[in-house]
């Protein structure tokens, strides 16, 4: 998803790939020229998981990767926003929905893609939907409409899964999982 | 902390900021040559609250910023490994102690300055330390002990006070916390 580094971006010059000189255990991208070291760190991905009494929404994606596919709203956290509010403008930008946020639900860390993904149960307030144009279609499913075969990504698919559990048990934990 | 983008991390070109083509919101710097976008995201911070009956590890900062305080082992994620690996992983680093992770205690959102903290419960094994160089020395403390003055920063000492009032009331929780 990342290109790798080649050039500084501080200064433009061709990096090289060594120990910094600051006890580092890492190699990183160390600039010859200004000596700037670039670090590449993992990115979080912010979604909810939003009810409306039984029924949960899912977004068919209309972007790669996984076009077509279930998935909850979910996209990656930017600067200047915490994670809760970078969760319901995911939630808004994909679904359009209305809704109110409430407790975070999992934290699932996939370190093969430097990501780690967390989702928050939101209360929709309306059974009304505009998707955006990463979305041909928000629809609400109930637990036994589920397209389990057809879930874009195995961070949704775990989160359902605990959701589902946690509601029969009548109690909501945080799920801190580890996807290889 | 970081430096702004001003070349291409691709091709080494001046770098403009503008919107991309692909329908985003957002400013990003993109290259004018070779049309790599160049996305700044948040930066996760991970730690433990190791805990050796009633009392708790400080590691004593020796490196900048704020050094000479008192804090939770903590730094930033690398890619890689999943959050309590690292969490583990800075907690050898600089305080050389042996535990057992346990459960996620925080995690708290700090957009100013573009990072997410995560801190879990960590159960000492042992009540010897062997601080790294970042640390100037690891000590226990009991709860009327903590030096709250001298504590380095604001995350941990939010994280220390949920630690400590959960203890209390006889149950942990995972806590979502944002700080301005």
């Amino acid at each position: 998803m990342r290109t790798p580094i080649k050039h500084c971006r501080s200064c433009g010059t061709e990096v090289a790939y060594r120990l910094p000189p600051d006890g580092d255990t890492r190699e990183r991208a160390v600039c010859p020229s200004c000596e700037t070291i670039h670090y590449e760190n993992p990115l979080n991905v912010v979604g909810t998981v939003p009810y409306w009494g039984e029924k949960i929404l899912l977004c068919k994606r209309n972007i790669e990767p996984r076009w077509g596919k279930w998935t909850l709203p979910a996209g990656f956290m930017e600067l200047g926003e915490s994670v809760a509010q970078g969760a319901a403008r995911e939630t808004v930008e994909e679904a359009g929905a209305e809704f109110e946020m409430e407790d975070l639900l999992s934290i699932l860390s996939v370190p093969r893609v430097g990501q780690v993904h967390l989702f928050f149960r939101a209360r929709l307030t309306s059974e009304r939907f505009d998707p955006g144009p990463e979305t041909i279609e928000a629809r609400l499913f109930s637990e036994d409409e589920i397209p389990w075969d057809e879930i874009a990504f195995r961070t949704v698919r775990e989160t359902l899964e605990r959701y589902f559990a946690d509601r029969k048990a009548g109690r909501f934990n945080v799920h801190t999982v580890d996807i290889d």
